[in-house]
């Protein structure tokens, strides 16, 4: 492939692409407002012009119960790998409102970035793919690669409609690797893929005794009182080295390679960057591991909420009935989380008194996520990312989860690229959410690059 | 005095006593209920009446910003001792009324008992001492003793109005004993005394890290979790012997004597009992003592509520930014609110950790209070209710705050002696309050000797 013809037609066309991205980003397609339904539909309806605008064939509104998934394809290079891409039309919420500097649904450029909701989650990278497909298809004609879209319209609001369309329309799915452009670089100029997320374990643990919260004049001193059992069960859940208590917590964490650790090492990081970003009062979390290694390849367990008795204003002299806290766990790979939960459940029932009744509760769960960093497609990531911003691509996990992403590994047995080209500042889910325009456009050629590179050309 | 003679006057009076107290047990004077203004009123005024009608002189209504507050006396007898009686004219709420088996203003005995809101708790017990004061005056003529009275129409909501008053009138007030009858005997024909309160020290500790809730999925595992910082704290407020671990916590716990543990164990007592009152899964607290020495004589802290973070329904994955814990003390005679409430706070700050911030509140606070059982008003009542239920009394105390007794202590530097005739069973705060009428006859008889022992006759 010619990619200094690729490069110079991207950059021949900078206007044009900015103006039809503008286009998309003026539609309020919020998913979260429900008067916001014709907002919606018009988007999904821009969305499938766009493609077809550029030659993606087969464009199809898929209906569900919520808001359509748009579908798309363009299929003519047998015995070519298929890439499927993913990615959300819906955008957040845009309040408050005043304090944006410019009007969310008004695009405007100021300085390097295009300020716009929307603009970096995930209309703008949802646009890169469309326009990758436009630069490849006008230079070289033809597709080393086979090209299947999936853009679904209830991201922010949890994707309840995408996973049972995933398993349902497996085969017009099919693919041999996915490529999500919804994630964010390490920082400006820094080429970055994100090949790990980190799954969920959640549970719901409540510390019983009497029926009634009791006086604490007439019982105060001579029953339990749920609260210290609860308190006690929490503390015994960490190690003063900041490990998990759990026993066989860790069994089925993998090894993480020394390669890895290298990678994750020679990332740019500072406490103090690190502590304006959460404000927090100090670096903390187990021992011998560094802030993004906490963050990226330990598996972790936090309380999430705590309640009982009396929360109210004031005083008032009870001794609660009850107490319950949300733990959530952190996995990582291999850990499962059916067995996470079970072991916690074990040594919960094992330090609990004979003075109360526990109770466990698990609400939720999903597994981590990994495509391995030696994986073909993600090398193929890699030297895209290399070719266009000259610069080996720096690996880093995610803490958090991108259910699809499993669901796609899961329903379609295929490996998940996750090539993002929002920044971590860009204020995807507040005001002023804006994109570095340098990304987008490199952004388009890195994709072009990655289809050539997966079809290895 | 001829106790025979007494004995036989109450015996002899006794549909008239409950007819003269039906009357003012019809007023529905609940003072938590703002349209009951007029009954209020009406009632102090009935009260007033009552008193007049014995023989009780300078009756008079003092106008506060609440309720008023009843005040009489009967001073013929220099040079002896002067008893002040307290109680209160209002009562609590009825809700729920579908519940009461007989109206709650339409006094009704069945069996051994008069059902009627106020029957226990205080109408009819504040009639004892009317009734106690006309059986003397019109069996011996004369008293042995000075006799002051002050009943309010403010006690179920606080008694706010009270304290200024004693504190103001002092001199009105003065007296060498107070005497109460607000409080429940240990069981049926048990002539009890109670000679000691717990007093209250209550903190609000809040630790918090970052300004907002973070993301757990960004965040988790590499900033300090302040529901863990609270629950280790609070893991660390006991030992494994149930003992507080606040360092001098125990220090001024003033030394309860044998005898008075022995009389605490000669009381009736059994754990399914205890259980069946509390609805506890178990008995429970510091080691080496009995549930009633638990209660009474020792020292408590709990926590009396604790929020933090996600306490709605379902998972949310974040990290609080804060957790707060409400905490508080039950405390004993020598204890002081202030000394233990610093004691605390230096414990907490020396264990707090250096990755939150620990933020303290103290709320609210109260003092023990006792009464010597060997103080001569206290061997005054003893005397007394042996003489008319024919055994000995037992002394119990009571693990929650009368404020009011403290305010009497401190203000007129007089003991108080709690002669109650109430049941725990008599459903005080509840539907079907009643009173055992064996108690309000007896308590009659009880109180008449009570005036004959104090004066030393």
């Amino acid at each position: 492939m010619d990619y200094p013809r690729l490069f110079e037609f991207v950059e021949s066309r900078k206007e044009e692409f900015l103006a039809e991205l503008g286009s998309i980003l003026r539609i309020q397609s919020v998913s979260a407002d429900p008067t916001k339904k014709g907002e919606m539909l018009r988007c999904a309806e821009a969305v499938s012009a766009a493609m077809r605008s550029v030659g993606i064939e087969n464009v199809k509104l898929h209906e569900t119960e919520g808001n359509p998934l748009v579908y798309g394809d363009y299929q003519h290079s047998p015995g070519r790998p298929t890439v499927l891409v993913y990615g959300h039309y819906d955008v957040q919420p845009v309040d408050p409102v005043s304090e944006w500097e410019t009007p969310p649904f008004e695009p405007t450029v100021r300085g390097s970035d295009l300020y716009a909701r929307g603009s970096s989650d995930d209309k703008g990278q949802l646009f890169i793919h469309l326009k990758a497909f436009q630069a490849m298809k006008t230079i070289e004609g033809d597709f080393p690669v086979n090209l299947k879209y999936i853009f679904e319209g209830e991201e922010e609001i949890g994707s309840v409609h995408l996973e049972p369309f995933i398993r349902s329309h497996a085969d017009l799915l099919k693919a041999d690797v996915v490529v999500i452009s919804d994630t964010a670089m390490y920082g400006r100029d820094m080429p970055t893929i994100c090949y790990g997320l980190r799954g969920m374990a959640y549970t719901e643990l409540t510390v019983r005794n009497a029926q009634v919260d009791l006086h604490s004049g007439s019982f105060g001193g001579a029953v339990e009182n749920p609260v210290h059992v609860l308190a006690d069960i929490i503390s015994r859940l960490h190690d003063r080295y900041g490990r998990v208590t759990v026993p066989h917590f860790y069994d089925d964490v993998a090894q993480v390679s020394d390669v890895e650790r290298e990678e994750i090492a020679r990332l740019p990081y500072s406490d103090a960057e690190f502590l304006r970003q959460s404000g927090a009062v100090a670096p903390f979390g187990e021992y011998g591991y560094s802030t993004n290694e906490r963050l990226w390849i330990r598996p972790t367990l936090d309380v999430n909420g705590i309640f009982g008795g009396f929360t109210g204003e004031g005083a008032k002299t009870i001794i609660p009935s009850k107490a319950t806290a949300k733990i959530s766990m952190r996995l990582v790979p291999d850990q499962k989380s059916t067995r996470v939960l079970d072991l916690f459940e074990s040594f919960v029932r094992e330090i609990a008194p004979p003075t109360a009744i526990v109770e466990l509760k698990k609400l939720h769960s999903g597994e981590p996520a990994i495509t391995p960093i030696d994986h073909p497609a993600v090398r193929a990531a890699s030297a895209a990312l290399e070719q266009v911003f000259g610069a080996k691509p720096y690996f880093i996990r995610e803490g958090g989860s991108i259910p699809e992403v499993l669901t796609f590994q899961e329903s379609l047995g295929a490996p998940v690229v996750l090539l993002g080209f929002g920044l971590p500042d860009e204020n995807s889910h507040a005001p002023n959410e804006h994109l570095y325009l340098r990304h987008f456009f490199d952004g388009i050629k890195t994709v072009a690059v990655l289809y050539d590179k997966i079809g290895g050309k």
